[in-house]
């Protein structure tokens, strides 16, 4: 087997400690010649630390043959690179904490991936992902690219309809609500088998079969009983029992955004008041990660990642790669192209669903119809998102109005507006595309 | 040509002068031998005075030899029927008043046709209509049913979708937005056609021509600059001329309610404390009407029906009769099944758009795509019917309360629950397929 | 009313007359200033005699102001022209006769638009009218191109899909059938109503209504029962009764090429051997109708025209610039875009149907889905058309090869190479794009 | 693991005995308690020999403990049975003959399985398959029908649309396709993967991928250089390499039938002349191996069997029933559900793809659109497929008549009736639903 070259953009990341541990973990499988750390200028520093602390974490596991290299233009890391991961965030966490604020200063939700600030993310993330895109398509025409940079689901869509490169989209909600199921059955992750479908931050587990037998049911109950399961970040709102057996599937921990929006509503604002956003919780929690990163003895992933959120990221990337590099056949939930999956979504929309990984990419498991409760709501947020896309692609505020008009997070066509010129006013140096 | 027989399901409503009218108005295309008024036993008095004014009309304009009938239960009106108008409200306004004050109850929109009142009102009236189209099936299977009862498009798909009986669906919102267009472009009525499409009470007029020329984007203008779009019933809240220009067709004044909920849940809140909700100061009008309606001097429709709301209803309807019964061909906006007309939508869903009439029925006009900013909302909405049919033929519960959360209007999973709670309790006495 | 100008392609055609008597018949409702009359060079003659017949006839009916202008290149015809009228043959008739001669060389059929003989007609007719279409684009944007160059469906999809010119298609097919129906039914042309939806050359008539009755059944046992059915160019080989009761339908009359096309080949063979190919008959009829033409006191259409088959071509034409011209909504059959008015065609497929024909084009009557039994057949010509389509854009040949496998007048692989080398060689000076 | 029961309808078959030897060497997957083999009175003597055989085939392999049952009416074989194989043939081997004498006295092909002999089985088989699948329904409702009896298509999407059995078909044409084509590779079976898509016998592979690598255009040119892919019962007409490499997929031997119509006829004309049809070939070849099935000392399957064609059918029914039954998820190629799969055919219809097998079923994997070339013949199949299944279950001769014409192999509505009319005559005995 030939050795590979991995390409990390976003690299000084705080998670890439996480995807280095996978990285090594999975070395047989996936030989490399070289890991290329790409970020932009202003996070100069943070790159660096995360290159000499990956440097440490390969020579403590007898990989000192393998190049670490830093780079702070994409370019010559793409270059015959076989992978390129995406995980970088365009105006780091300062912009998310301003997408945040400006939710809640409308009344609304202000959260990272949905409603206002996913549509401020995606504004000034596709531009950047399709400059990438398009190096890839000339440097490394056979390369894959990886992404988790939120919100995945339309920026994987964006680089599948805008660049002929080939693309994956990746988040830990379906492998985060695998492992809590697993939990909830006292199961092994592996006897225990989900399916999924709907949108990235929009997927339902439709079935749960454990070792063969079909117990969905079994596992709403004891989620009406209150068995918890959501991520780090998000509020465990319990589910309305009634709703979830009408509903006959279990819905992400996203889906309380849409589902409970006043409770979640107030909660965030109670947070925002008392501890700050997510993004401000998050920056003081990276700062110390950084503190630790830099000890010059620390030669392995430190335990306090885990308690940064996005965990099992770093382990569903690895396998996706390992899946495509051995032509597995592995079987994962990730965001691609639907061609026909859920019936009725567009061909060429970005789906989240099981899908079978080999070394021609992701063929996702024919899905048919979403049930009419699931179709509205994912045909709405499915509008938002192409909206968003064209808004993004080509600065087109009409498109950019109707994406928050659309959105059922935001909704009212008074407010829109006045949200848009905000957006756009906090966002200039960010959005390039809109100043003409 | 024969003579035809019209049976008026809820003939004792106030709004039978007005179409009764209209049928004298075009006796010479649609000459009839007999009126079939039809309601409930509870309705008695109501019905026996709108029989004895259209008694007096028709003698009025020399028609004594028809026979107008009244019947407490429908067979015998529907028996050798031609047209069967259906125009009955289940629970009568009181029933509408509560919906209205359950809406507000929970601070969500209490209307009579969206919300958490139309999917009320669907219940109830679904039952009983599926009742009468049975009976049309086998008394008059050749007959057609023209439904105005509300919420149109939910009662006309649930006919057509569980019935073999004719139906097409009618509102009066397109053919005011006509007459309004008209007269803000100072421009005779026939020399303005509008292209619809949308679904009942969320319908879009996407083009206006005038004279053969395209003048949609002038009637935006008009209507940024402040020109006045809306109904009797509905609040003229101006639009946001940087969303119109962006949507690029003219919303019903029905959309108001989804684009700018929160400004009109606050004026229904005001109102309600002050002059009542809209069915509250209905039944004033009601009862002013049927005063006037019994002067046995009266024989012809009085001026004030005009101030009721619902015009140009009677206009359309018999329209739409003339058209079948004289096989003319005439292009109408009416509510039918899709067919691939709009394109995503589900083939046997009712939509509202223009339509070529005929002794066949209605042809509607082929349509595409909607606009991603008109698709999501509409799919929603349309799921959200769905739903609410499955609720109400089967008296599926589960059904029910997925519908209250479909809708944007209402969307909380944890809202829900208690609002059908309260639906299922007040309206008990008209919905026995709950009582299972 | 501004006074239009009508530009006519090929209008060196012996059918011009009837056009220009068409045209005379409706001048009050379209007034024009000039026919430009537009030929390739090698017509001169021929084109000339038409234009001095056309000076002739409008001088007769008083029409002296009018301008006819001749143009060997269509620039000068089309710049201004608000109708572009296509009616060109790509190599005149010795073409036609040279693929109907191919067709019976292989044991196969030598129709003019069907099978191998429209393949080729298709290949040598789509870059030239292309090259009009861009021509329209560019100095009359607003011009519509009214289309009876044959193959008319594939012609028409091939513009609308590969220029933003306006087009609309005809065949004097549908309103042939409407007359002979008529005829059998010994009611006025205008009591009896068709319903018509297939592709060009392949468009059933599923339901014939008279006087608002449904007399669909009536019409298929009186063709059961050896009524005729069909066009002066085609046999009238009877209908097995069992097909036809089973297909519940009227095929048009080039189904008997698909449906019998043993006994059509039988036919054709001998016909060829005796009077020639149909092109080849049709060159002495031309010959004779110039003679005629060429008589300075002929000034009014010659009967004899009559008798060369294409009849209604004008008649069907003439009502679709007077529809478009006076916003009419007039209800014609036409060959225009699909987008979903017959279910499980691609949007951008040409389908033939019922269409209602205002200043805005054609809006065709939603259809709904084909019944299998012609859906099947209907999916493949359609396969045929776009593979001979990207052909005859791209001159790629293995588009070509791939069209004639699927048609199933050919449908033999071990076939299809000698063909298409054939017809490549023929043709090769129609045939730049595959000279590559 | 509990023990299973496998019932095998038709277990008088020839081929049982290969089914044997592959559920012995996969026992410690699927370990059984009872093998129930169920034939017809008629087929007594067989079905004995074969059970005979079969308890020697267990004996010998010291499964002593298994029960053999020997049944003639398919009640208590089935109840409690996990899995129901289905390979029986209705009239038996002299039914073939007579369908495949009955193609050639018309001048079409005579096959089992596609064109008039395809047509004639499934309106035989049909009526046989469903009222099996409703005794599963009863009895045995969690068991799967593992449908091996042809037209494998039709009769697995009869099953699936007329009752609640769970069912998937299979076929031994991708199977001996990729042992071909790894064989031409000088590649192992498991290093080489295939991508299917399409119906039964007309089903295309569009991809090879051989270690992870496409070398799909590789095997193209080794077919256009003479390499042979074919099945034992199908002539190995080479391929047009220019054909091959338009098409730039893989057809299937049975696409000869279709491609290479008239080659193939001749060859069959010939065959029928000097060896007799396939079917009384075959008959030969079965009196053979019965022969050698009753002798006491045989406890094997005979090498001779492998001369019967049909070859692999076992490998890849023990392998389905073993991804089943342990939940493997393993990738097979079936006959299954199309929901999306194929776009463009109906959501019911049975196709033939890649599926992910586990407990729950088949899972296809999404394919998208079939090329132009492939989805004109591919549509005009599946109707044909439909009208048949139409006719077989309803007795319905019109349905059948243009099950007749829409099938290219046949096509003519003249020769359409009396074709029909002999099948209805000469399997008047297997075709009750007729004979009302």
């Amino acid at each position: 087997m030939n050795t590979a070259k991995i390409a990390i953009i976003g690299g000084g990341s705080s998670y890439s400690p996480e995807l280095i541990e996978g990285i090594i973990q999975r070395w047989e499988q996936i030989p490399l010649h070289e890991i290329a750390l790409v970020d932009v200028e202003k996070g100069h520093n943070k790159v660096e630390i995360i290159a000499a602390l990956t440097r440490r974490m390969l020579d403590h596991n007898g990989l000192s043959h393998v190049i670490v290299s830093v780079h702070f233009s994409p370019d010559e890391a793409i270059k015959g690179a076989d992978y390129v991961l995406t995980q970088f965030r365009v105006g780091q966490l300062p912009a998310r904490a301003a997408d945040e604020r400006l939710g809640l200063k409308y009344g609304l939700l202000g959260q990272e991936t949905t409603g206002v600030g996913g549509f401020a993310k995606a504004l000034r993330t596709i531009p950047v992902m399709l400059d990438i895109a398009k190096k890839v398509e000339q440097l490394a025409p056979n390369a894959w690219i990886i992404n988790f940079t939120n919100p995945a689901g339309i920026v994987t869509e964006a680089v599948s309809r805008y660049s002929n490169a080939k693309i994956i989209g990746l988040c830990n909600v379906p492998v985060t609500m695998h492992h809590m199921i697993a939990t909830m059955l006292k199961a092994d992750y592996n006897d225990v088998q989900l399916r999924f479908a709907g949108l990235n931050h929009m997927v339902w587990a439709h079935e749960v079969i454990l070792k063969g037998e079909n117990v969905t049911n079994k596992v709403i109950e004891m989620l009406c009983d209150g068995a918890a399961l959501t991520m780090n970040n998000i509020k465990e709102e319990p589910w309305s029992p009634e709703f979830l057996r009408a509903l006959g599937a279990i819905p992400c921990p996203y889906h309380r955004y849409f589902y409970q929006t006043q409770t979640m509503l107030q909660d965030e604002i109670k947070q925002a008041a008392n501890e700050g956003t997510r993004a401000e919780q998050v920056m003081k929690v990276e700062h110390e990660l950084f503190e630790l990163y830099q000890d010059p003895k620390l030669d392995h992933k430190p335990e306090q990642l885990s308690f940064r959120g996005g965990s099992f990221y770093s382990e569903v990337a690895i396998e996706l790669v390992c899946a495509i590099h051995n032509n597995l056949g592995t079987r994962l939930v990730v965001n691609t192209t639907n061609n026909g999956t859920i019936i009725g979504l567009p061909d060429d929309a970005a789906i989240e669903t099981d899908c079978i990984i080999d070394s021609q990419g992701a063929h996702p498991l024919a899905f048919g119809h979403l049930p009419d409760s699931m179709h509205g709501l994912t045909q709405q947020i499915k509008a938002f998102e192409r909206l968003t896309i064209e808004a993004a692609v080509h600065g087109n505020k009409e498109a950019a109005l109707l994406a928050l008009v659309t959105n059922p997070l935001i909704g009212d066509a008074q407010l829109a507006q006045p949200i848009l010129d905000d957006i756009l006013r906090i966002n200039a140096q960010y959005l390039p595309q809109f100043s003409h």
